[in-house]
């Protein structure tokens, strides 16, 4: 049973177990610098579809498949997948599933999709009836292009705030803490577990402009951090790492000023965004960093966790964020309103 | 702690109790059968807003403010919210949490969303942790016609098989079993729990015709109809009414059939569809009934959920239906995948 801690965070005490993890990317995201800890790259965008959009479908299975093979888990034994994708109606997952045939819970929370999957598949496990979850969630470069901004074919150039969308996907199997894990799992040095989550809600400081996410996102990111740190009485160097996904550069400093004006903490010691990781920004043509849903998804499976399951790492808060406009929203005057989950992941004692 | 009953049904031994409801609809709902029973008609489609996706917003956060004043519940004491629309990015429940300021668990699901939230509540309060959370969902007849078929001014005739999307929303506050109930809702002759839920899987039998979205649901409906009867070992005569959301009237001819050659039962006594109940389908213009996520969830919190409350009926199973398309997808060939989520409500012992 699901304990409340202060007023938003739950601590899961049973302990929801990481069984198993895939992360894959394209091209650009192979030539960063997590690289080669991806479990697959496609060299070619459209992966050998017709469309963008179907080349998103088999890159969120592509993920799916990865984490349940890590697991040696046929597809069968998952009881419920909580996914989602950026495209109109969430089809990519819709169409990746409907191969699958996992029952699914299909969620929307635009970038912070991954941490409200993860958090709903360990708030599933923790609450019984549920022996394995997943959690999956992917974007595409190509198809986010062509839906949120210009057909690639117009060549338009990135503004000077503008994130780039990663084509990567992520997907993450919780199986129930009191299961036995299948050998390969066993052969990990550390268990992970979710031990904590927390649910965002809407932040709004009215940053209008479509083409600077990171700084919409930030207060939600801070919102979420600080009462995060406040309901569990923790400080941010109890933790070796604070994952948001994805501020970038600007979102980035963006959030270590306002936790430091709002909540008088300083998060640079263990601040890291998954924008500024996947990428090497300096080198790679991305603008202030990464963004799209799979952009944090593939850091955590393929960079975060792997540091947990080594021992390098024993406690991981992992903060999706995500900007809530439409291509309309911001026609119409708005302003752009954002939100963050956060996930507290830990070395299983 | 929930626990799985047969291969994919849960049942929720603390059984939730409804604390709360709203339902709300636009002037051509407010004129059919069920529009005395609606908490509030809009009669102007814009609102006094300046867009369609504006109203939409009013609209959620009416069925959401209705649901809350029904129980004597400020929206301080929300824990968390599940919520989804159809447009574009879920952009009418981000925004109308904007102003709310409960924390949002976003949900995509087609018209299946209300249905998949009401599920996903109650296993939250189940699991403990949570004490109050609720469900909410739209959808507006301008809007939906607006991003997915053509805009209004443009005239165009429904075909033979197309439904109507309902301006429409429904919102439901959920309560864990142990908590006392506030004097509005004591007043009520019964209270409702959330007994069990369902999960679904996508079906896609290869409708392509985005004009016959029934016929695309059916499989799906018919699919989780049968697997519910069948862990839990029930006959539909043991159920007051299966009411789907939404099918119209060639969609449920459809699952009849299904039900019938495919599970060998009758479903006829018992099954009823929010498309053909929110609308007088012989005297208003609506094809062949509504649809939209709103449809079903009003009338489920205007007419069926009441009666349950009156102990006219002891045990509903509520069964929403969405159809996972795109704008894009059918132009590039694909045929529609359908989802349905099953809820089965009881009067509480």
């Amino acid at each position: 049973m699901a304990k409340r801690l202060g007023t938003d965070t739950l601590l899961l005490p049973t302990r929801p177990v990481i069984l198993g993890r895939g992360a894959v990317g394209g091209k650009l995201e192979g030539e960063g610098p997590l690289g080669k800890q991806l479990d697959a790259v496609f060299l070619e965008a459209d992966m050998g579809e017709e469309s963008w959009e179907k080349a998103e479908v088999r890159l969120q299975q592509a993920a799916i498949r990865r984490a349940l093979d890590s697991a040696g888990c046929p597809a069968e034994e998952v009881e419920l997948l909580f996914g989602g994708d950026l495209l109109n109606q969430c089809s990519a997952t819709s169409f990746a599933l409907r191969e699958l045939g996992i029952p699914l819970a299909g969620l929307y929370s635009a970038c912070a999709t991954f941490a409200l999957g993860v958090a709903m598949a360990a708030l599933s496990v923790d609450g019984g009836g549920f022996r394995r979850v997943m959690a999956a969630a992917s974007s595409h470069f190509c198809s986010a292009e062509k839906q949120f901004r210009f057909p690639l074919e117009y060549g338009a150039m990135m503004t000077p705030t503008a994130q780039r969308t990663a084509t990567a996907a992520g997907a993450l199997l919780l199986q129930s803490a009191g299961e036995p894990l299948p050998p390969e799992r066993a052969a990990a040095a550390h268990s992970v577990c979710v031990e904590k989550v927390l649910f965002g809600r809407v932040n709004d400081l009215g940053v209008a402009d479509a083409n600077s996410m990171g700084a919409a996102m930030a207060p939600a990111a801070a919102d979420t951090i600080l009462r995060f740190l406040k309901d569990t009485n923790m400080q941010p160097t109890d933790l070796d790492c604070i994952l948001t996904g994805d501020l970038g550069e600007i979102g980035s400093q963006l959030l270590l000023e306002l936790a430091k004006c709002e909540g008088g903490v300083d998060l640079a010691p263990v601040h890291r965004d998954g924008g500024r990781l996947l990428y090497d920004t300096a080198q790679q043509d991305v603008g202030v960093g990464g963004s799209g849903i799979g952009c944090s998804a593939a850091v955590l499976c393929a960079d975060v966790l792997p540091k947990l399951e080594r021992g390098e790492w024993q406690r991981v808060l992992y903060v999706g964020t995500g900007a809530l406009l439409s291509v309309i929203t911001p026609l119409q005057g708005e302003s752009i309103p954002a939100i963050a989950h956060g996930v507290l992941f830990s070395v299983a004692p």
